[in-house]
This record gives structure tokens, sequence and C-alpha cells, in this order.
């Protein structure tokens, strides 16, 4: 019984690994459904956007020539000519001298190649249409326009693929006319827990008896990143069924979880269990992380199956830094395992943390909030295997793996999780 | 025509007419769809958890007096009397000097108080059961063991009502044997489009239309709050049409937002319609921020009805800044229009931004990342109109009421949309 059943990675290097599995095939999909999902193939704008110039406020378009020079106290008179259309091409020409009133995303007629705001006008007649305006700034030609093709020329690509479509982007795609898309497909996710000492959630424990707690938060966890969790409930601690479970979780699935074994003989089983695929290879068996260390990454043909620690605490650091990433790397974001994905919060830390240089530290720190100052970060020790520490927990401070520890009173990023 | 049609409020002052809508009511929800969701009613705990001492290590269960003083150059020597089942409660009782092996997870037998992990130890003899095991390092009572009760004691709450339920706390209430959980309703936000320039995303825009693009982006955004989207598509620019699909959408709906115009007619046939409703009450006719000035907030019987500016960017803006944060406080968020829950990352400014005093600023941002030193922050200046400035944009800078701008090279949040 020697310390050391199993060599590590590194963090980095357990990144590229999982980087090495190819993003999921294209799938076309309703654009009500694409929030949030990655852009498979560039979209190509079939048209210019705006088609036309167009009034981006309340007011006059004008001939930029006919205002130069305009001001609060030397202002400038134009004749409106016409009241325009919100829904149509006008069509008023404007001749010098001339001004037409104009509505937000109304077209720009003929003549016109600004527009006066409401606000810096005034009419002098009861009724603007027929009547004298007076304009009081001028306006550079282009002002207060949205010209045509500023924000999609035709033919051009308006979005490049691997494009993660934001409500923004979805936006765009709509001003460009695609009702539907070609994404790269959702990740669906097995999720096997392993363990004879579990029950499903609905039964009562008797002694030494637990319930399946890790299918529901990893499931949880993989929904946050955009993938689709298909549970397949506990299975026994015997390779047989183990292995059974595995095959058909990899056939119905694009990626598999195995949860639940923190004791080494579940590991080992985990192993074999993964190595009695066809196709299988383990890619690596630790990861200088912690919690998470126990780690196992296996391929079985493409796809990859994951041995996740057993302790509830661990599996879900493991989840946060490896596995949420992979997920959203398989569903094509090409930043997947950026940092900058990370939602952050500046933080004060409360007290010194000790960490082990050679590993990667996550501690799970709950945050005070202060009046006027940053949070203050207080770690939250206990035991990996409870759940109070990361309920009580708003984040986690992430400690490299070259470092002794961080101490009191630094201001630090906690990655909220 | 002068400046200022409408009295406006500040943020806060929008911000708290927002929080006097109550949250919705509960409704019974299975466990795999809680994630996200907001807890109506406390969680007690039906039992103490974990139910007995749990070792938290794989190692040998022992008395910590036995193993006192115990060191490398010290080792103690204990009698391993039995391999304790995972699933069980051990029928073992420990005597002094004996130990028993036991796996993570396992339940302590009578007479252990402490486990010593196996890295810590050395067989003596080839079986472990039976044999000497060497003890190499003290453990003190409690160590390396989960404690009766120590994640929840029963009929204690483990978690308080308007907790939101992240992946861990999902863990717990399956820890504790919660299928179903009492959650507040999500809400149902019915989205009005209108404007005669618009057409539907599949049709071919004519000079002077435009596809409905602030249905789609306003839906993707309420998703992304939580809430479920209800578009009722494009209505006339027409007091009757536009009270007949409000009347409906109030009485399908916990709350109903109104696009697409944003010309001063349309702003005030919006105020129209809303008044024009049973119990109806404008509450705000505009507010301190920029972009985002011309929003509306009515409230007809208890539910809210907003109607946000016309341009695509200051809707976005006013869904970040106000109406996510609403959704989210309807669904039972305590928390909702707390800045903690905002996404945010130091970033540097590359230049000089100018605000007006008077309103909070929401400046977009693309972020330009650079290795080892903050992302550089460039301001993405342009027409409100357009959709490129958007999704160029990685982020908003806030700049408060009462500054007059940001100055190059300052360390700022930016909030990532």
């Amino acid at each position: 019984m020697e310390h050391g059943f199993f060599t590590i990675i590194s963090r980095s290097e357990f990144e590229a690994l999982l980087r090495g599995f190819a993003p999921l095939s294209p799938e076309t999909v309703d654009l009500a459904k694409a929030a949030g999902r990655v852009l498979a193939e560039g979209l190509v704008a079939p048209h210019d956007w705006p088609l036309l110039d167009r009034s981006c406020m309340d007011g006059f378009a004008v001939s930029a020539r006919d205002v130069f020079g305009s001001g609060e106290s030397n202002p400038g008179y134009l004749e409106c000519v016409a009241a325009l259309p919100i829904d149509k091409l006008p069509d008023t020409v404007l001749s010098p001298g001339e001004c037409a009133r104009i509505a937000t995303g109304g077209v720009l007629p003929e003549g016109a190649d600004a527009v006066v705001m409401v606000e810096h006008t005034q009419a002098m007649q009861d009724e603007t249409v027929g009547g004298t305006i007076e304009i009081r700034k001028s306006v550079a030609p282009g002002e207060n326009v949205m010209q045509r093709g500023e924000d999609a020329r035709k033919d051009a690509e308006a979005l490049p693929p691997g494009t993660v479509l934001r409500p923004q982007e979805i936006g765009l795609a709509a001003a460009l006319g695609f009702e539907k898309l070609s994404l790269r497909k959702r990740p669906r996710v097995g999720i096997l827990s392993t363990g004879d000492e579990l029950i499903e959630v609905g039964q009562t424990p008797k002694p030494g008896q637990v319930r399946d707690v890790n299918t529901h938060t990893v499931a949880a966890l993989v929904e946050q990143a955009g993938g689709a969790p298909v549970p397949y409930g506990i299975v026994k601690d015997d390779l047989d069924s183990l292995s059974r479970a595995l095959e058909r979780a990899i056939a119905e699935n694009d990626a598999v979880l195995l949860s639940g074994g923190s004791s080494i003989g579940v590991r080992d089983l985990t192993v074999q269990a993964i190595e009695a695929m066809d196709e299988a290879e383990i890619l690596a068996h630790g990861v200088a992380i912690s919690p998470g260390k126990p780690t196992i990454l296996g391929r079985v043909g493409h796809k990859p199956v994951i041995g996740l620690p057993g302790q509830v605490t661990s599996a879900l650091v493991v989840m946060h830094v490896l596995i949420l990433p992979l997920i959203r790397h398989l569903m094509g974001d090409g930043n997947a395992f950026s940092p900058a994905r990370r939602c952050l919060r500046k933080a004060e830390l409360a007290r010194n943390v000790a960490s082990k240089p050679g590993r990667e530290d996550y501690v799970r720190i709950r945050l005070e909030e202060r009046d006027g100052q940053p949070p203050l970060a207080h770690p939250v020790l206990g035991k990996s295997g409870l759940l109070r520490t990361i309920v009580q927990a708003h984040g986690l401070a992430v400690i490299p793996a070259d470092s002794e520890g961080l101490y009191a009173s630094e201001l630090i990023d906690i990655w909220i999780v």
C-alpha cells in the first residue's frame, strides 16, 4: 500500500487530451431554439443590412450642406415638404432648402444625407408639413443615419463558424432572415452512478446506504454547460454490470460520465470497464488538481468517457474545471477552455491559505458582501464528501500549481460556480 | 417640440417599482427540472445527514487514543479485525489495539472515532484482515470522518426559502430524499412587437421594411433569465390592434414586454394601450439610463407591462439592467437586483469615455485579450439601431450617474453580456 496509485498529469495536459475530441456534427435548428448554441457554418448575408440608409432618430431628414453652420444662436430654416412613411420607400425627393419629417427607422429620401434630431428643431407653424422648421444644430453627412450595409454586407460572412449565439447574434440572424441555422449538435451526456451503497432519491436509506446525489448534481452541471444529460441511474459495483451499462451509454450518447466510486476498488473497476470496451484506451489516470485528483479519462471509439471522483465536492470541481469546458468544446465553442469563459469576482482574502506546490488547488470560498469594498473571501474548509461546504460556498479560488498559497488581504479572483 | 417628452426617474427608483411586484406563486416541480429555480418553501431535513459517522477516505477505522503519538519514526501497531462493508451498518466492534479496513463512505464501527488514510499505513502481512497494520501518523478524534448531521440536522431547515438552486443545492435536496420541490413558478413573459414596418423573419423585406429582430432577441434574453418567453409576433401600430393583443398577452402571462416602437408616436400608443386596460397604471415614463431612456413601466392588475425602447441596442441594455432582474425577482430570487449577480471581468480602458452626468451610461465594450495582463477594453461606438455594435461587444462598462466619464488606462469592471 504505497502512496501514488496512479500517475497523474497536469491540468493543461488533461485539457489538451480533451481538446483532441472532435466537435459534434452539425444539425439544423430553429432560430427560436438556437440561443447559447454554436454556428457550424458561417452566416453569409443574403443582402445588405440595413437594406437602405435609415434614420436612427425622430427628426428631420436634411442635406447636411443645407444646415452647415446652424446653431442655437444662428439657426437655419428649411421648408418641411413631407412626413415620410415608416414602412415604405419614400417617393419624396428633397430639393435644396427642404427637409422632411422622419421617424426612427424611416428610410432617407433622395436628396437627404443626414437627420437633425427633433430636440434640435422648432416648428414655426402649427402644421409641420408645409411649414418652416428652425434648425438649431448642424449635422455632418451620415449623422443619425444607419447606413446601408453597416450591419452586414451582401455575400460577406456576418458571423463566422464557431460563434456562440448570444441574444444579439440571434437578433442579427433574425435581421438577415435566417429561420433555421446550422449548429453543432448539443452533446448528449450519459451519466452512470456506481456504488453498492447507493439508493434512489425516493428510497429511505438504511444505515450504510446513501442516496444517489451525484447523478442529480452532475446532470444539473451538464445542463448548465448546454449539454443534454441522460441519466442511467445506479449500476452495481461489478465489472459485468458496469460494462453492460457503459456499453449502452456509449452507444446512446456523445460522452459518458461515471460517478460514485471514490474508493480504490471502484476506481480500478471503472478503468477495467472502460478497457473492456471495443476500441478503448485510458488516456489519463489522475490529474494534478485538488480536489479532483482521481479523475480517469478514457476514449471509446471517438467518444470521451470520464470517471469522476466519487466525492461530490471533488466531482463538482472536476466538472467545472474540465468537463463543462469539454461539453462546450463538443458543441463547437472554440474558446471553451479559455479562463475568459469563467465568471469572476474580485474579493479580499480573509485569511492565509496554504497550498501544496505541484498541483492546482481549488478552494471553496464564501463571500461576505461589504458596502463600498470588494467582498471578503472566507475559505470554506471541510471534508470533500460533505455537501455543506459547496452549498455554503459562492465560488472557488484557484491557487496555481507553482504557488505555496495565498495571503490574507490579497485581492483575488473568485470564480463564481 | 421641446426637449423632454416625459419625466424620467433614476435607475434605482425604477428598480424599487419593479421590486413592488410580488414573486409568483409556488408549484411542485420534479428534482430533475429544478436547477436554476428558486425554493418557495424552506427545505426541512427529514433526518440527519449523514445518517451516521462515515469515512471520507480509504484507510483504517481506529480509536484516536490508540494511535496517539504515532509517526514515521515512531509507528504504532494495530490488529486489523475486519474489512468493513460499504453498504451496511458494520457489526464489528473495535476493542483497544484493534482497527478495521474501511472504504470511502463506509460507516464507522463501534469503538472507532477516526480514520487513518491508507497512505499513512503499511500492512505487515500479506493478508490485511487478521494481520498487523503499521500506523505512521496520529489522528485526532473525528479526523477523516463525516459526522452524523454535519450536512443537515433532522427537522432543521437545510435550505431557506428564496434559495436559488445551483447543482450543489440540487445535490443536497437529492441527499435528503426530495423527489419534488415547492418552487416559485417560472415567469411566462408575453412579447409583442409593434411597428407597421415590421415583417416576419421568413419574409423578404421591401425597401422600408425590417424583419422583427426584437422579438427574437428579447425572447432569448427572457430565456437566459429563466423565464418562459411567449412571442405574440407583430402587432399593427394602431390603438385597437395593440389593445386587443395586449389584453390577451396580459391574460395569458405573468409579465408583458412591448417592443419595436422607438418613435414618439409609437411610445404614446404604448402608453395609451396600457392605460386602456382594466386596473392599469403607468408607473414610470422614462428612466435615466443611456441607452434605454424611453422605457415605459406600467402595471395592469398585479402584472408588470413594460414598453421597451425600439432600438435593439437600447432594448438589450434595458433587458439586462432592469428586466432580467425583474424576471429573476418574479421567480423568487431575493437578490435579483444585486450587482453581485452580474458576471464581471476587470479590463483596462483603452481610451477616455465621456458621459453626461445625471444618467447612468452603459458603454458597449470589446475586449482585447493580452497575455499576463487584464484585457484591453475598447468602447464600441455606433448608432443604437445597429446590431453590429452589440455583436462586436463582449460586455458593458457602467458609468455612474454622478460621473463625467472614465479615463484611459483605468482598470474598470466589464459586465459580460
